[in-house]
């Protein structure tokens, strides 16, 4: 662990200087130790490692503020990649990320759909493939694969309750097959929390590092960033408020439980009053598919005929925005945020309508509303973030020293100081 | 800060090395090294101010591993002390808790009921003084004062938003005037955060350090503890199931949401319908003063009818408990805890009804249940976990390095390195 006070630290000191360097675009190692809370003997140490491995270099010298000019450091940009893949029953997106974030390459192929896990695999693999051969991006150079799928996931095994449409795929071990197949380490995340970590990388949330990203794609979620760290829980499921009670007298969830955000707001009962209603399904074009995967392709049918002016789809849409809004107070009340991001497939599409909703709610009733205000903003990067989440996942993670080889111990923050100067 | 994950960090690395060695008894300083993740170096210098300060010493040797015996440290207990006051309607409790947060003396007197601020600080000086006295100890010794009460709270100005009975106290400036009468150094914080910390400090928590304290007083809310450390959120407020909507068609909560846990399930919910109940209002003996303080008296009495047999007292318990344990879940869900404990003085005295319903809709519904369980707990010292945790307030914050007109600066952390061996 890098501190006592640590809700969800790094892999290790590495791996969290690296970060720091990422997000501060130039950094002096004095501002290492301010930003990391590490010692000066520590940033030394790390940071010379990281320049010998060519993940860093130094970029030249800071203004004098009256004593030596401090040496600049920064990310070597193109010297590591890293694969995120956005596993969902609409769509698979895959993005090409360098050390520092940046998308160099994404293509986004068919849903899993129906379809058996290992035939998937075996497509997947392909696709990984095409995306790192198409980027021209020699293999030897790319960290690992982030994986992100509906949630709940458990680190080694997968996915472990799903979504009706999902429920095959339950316990199957996604990530040693698909490390088989692409012969790159596999890391595992929900949707929700990369999407939270991809819009934190995308530089989008501005001047706060502690916010929720309210994730929809077919199923509802959030993530949580606690000082630039996702913050996972005990099982990396945190930020469930898909399946959180917004009517105890609801109808029933999948899940087992009554009222929940997802089955009063959630794209799926959109679609399904849309359908119920012949005239806006005959104008917004809907089909009659019972199938999840068709979900995101009604509910974009459904935002357009709001968006052309369709009173009905938009009555519908405002319902479900008005259900969101209070998942949303609900989320920010017991977090006491005062960022929430709107994220995802479904609010990459509908956002223009969700934002007002969910902001007036918060003005209206968010409790600490005395204290501070709670800002809503649209994700500019909605439909990928989960992506480039998956691929900062790797690059945050231990993967970092595991393939560089790495002959510094998983924490330096344990190991004996050396006689390095702090701050040259 | 102590670190790059530090949700919410200890004030300086005086104060989190302070807190690891009370919660460990007894550790040597490789073992410091290891639970903060600060350097060998750090550890050294910040353990060797303690000592000379008279906080902590050397007791002994640990049994010889192979190498060297390590040297073990441990608090002196009684070498400073702090006061806990929880401000409520219904009642003040007092606590005088020594450097490890055992309680040597404590005192309740009446609540806050419809008195102006100014009386009640005047009082509660007094108070104070007694409590000091009537323990014999030097007021030197004495670190500061953590004052809790119903939050919303600011830092700087105390109580925002109030409920009823508390109007009057929105934004009086409690801490200065506190301070003025007291002489003591005072902190502030919301009785839920506070009974949340004073339950880990109490030690009832078992191995877990990550956990939530759902706190029911004539309020409901939560305290959450990720670490060790409380998570408060942007300001000090997070934890907040009092005012979560449960039922988006429910009645008004005086916070100005509709269907709020504490409308649907707080004590002042179960008095009235045990009120209007004409039977069970005379054979519980309960009165009909509208006065908030009296809800938890009328709360008790309710209690008491529910456990000789009452049936109609036990099934108004009963749902009360049903909406706090879908409260419950909320918070489970996006937190992903495995801890629940429950406190505060309405569950001081009605816990055993609410334990097993909360703990079945958990084991039913709880959104990662496929991938761990929750369990759930009654505190040993629900009345008095939040006067503990005021006074843990002060041990842990800011206040012990202010008292001590310690030579370090506030994070050793961002100090130049220094020569000391690790670990010897």
């Amino acid at each position: 662990m890098n501190g006592p006070a640590g809700a969800t630290p790094h892999a290790s000191s590495r791996a969290a200087v690296l970060d720091v360097i990422r997000a501060a675009g130039t950094i002096s190692r004095v501002g290492l130790v301010k930003a990391t809370g590490f010692t000066g003997a520590t940033i030394s140490t790390v940071v010379r490692r990281l320049i010998d491995d060519g993940l860093v270099w130094e970029s030249g010298r800071a203004e004098s503020t009256g004593g030596k000019r401090r040496v600049l450091l920064q990310l070597n940009q193109s010297s590591r990649f890293a694969v995120g893949v956005h596993l969902d029953h609409a769509g698979i997106t895959y993005v090409l990320t360098n050390l520092g974030g940046s998308v160099v390459a994404r293509m986004s192929r068919a849903g899993v759909g129906t379809d058996d896990p290992p035939v998937i695999m075996e497509r997947m693999a392909t696709e990984v493939d095409a995306l790192i051969d198409g980027a021209g991006v020699d293999r030897s150079r790319i960290l690992g694969l982030g994986l992100v799928a509906p949630g709940p996931m458990n680190q080694i095994s997968g996915v472990r309750l799903s979504p009706p449409a999902m429920r095959h795929w339950e316990d199957y071990p996604l990530a040693g097959v698909l490390e088989t197949a692409t012969h790159l380490p596999v890391v595992l995340d929900n949707d929700a929390t990369a999407a939270a970590l991809g819009e934190h990388w995308s530089g989008d949330v501005g001047g706060t590092s502690t916010f929720a990203a309210i994730y929809m794609g077919t199923g509802v979620g959030a993530g949580l960033v606690v000082n630039g760290i996702t913050y996972r829980g005990v099982s990396g499921n945190a930020g469930e408020i898909g399946h959180i009670c917004l009517d105890v007298n609801g109808p029933e969830c999948w899940c087992g439980a009554r009222g929940c955000t997802e089955t009063l707001a959630g794209p799926g009962a959109v679609v399904a009053a849309a359908r119920a209603d012949a005239e806006l399904a005959r104008t917004a074009g809907l089909t009659d598919s019972p199938e999840r995967p068709r979900w995101l392709a009604d509910f974009a049918a459904v935002t357009r005929a709001a968006l052309r002016g369709d009173a009905r789809a938009k009555l519908l849409l405002e319902g479900s925005a008005r259900h969101l809004a209070v998942a949303a107070r609900t989320l920010a009340n017991v977090m006491d945020l005062e960022q929430l991001v709107l994220t995802g497939p479904s609010l990459a599409i509908a956002g223009s309508i969700y934002l007002p909703v969910v902001q007036a709610e918060l003005d209206r009733s968010f409790f600490s509303r005395a204290t501070h205000s709670v800002t809503v903003r649209l994700s500019h990067s909605a439909a990928t973030a989960p992506a480039i989440g998956a691929a900062a996942l790797v690059l945050q993670s231990e993967l970092v020293p595991l393939r560089e080889g790495s002959r510094l111990p998983d924490n330096l923050g344990e190991a004996e100081p050396t006689a390095q100067p702090a701050g040259r």
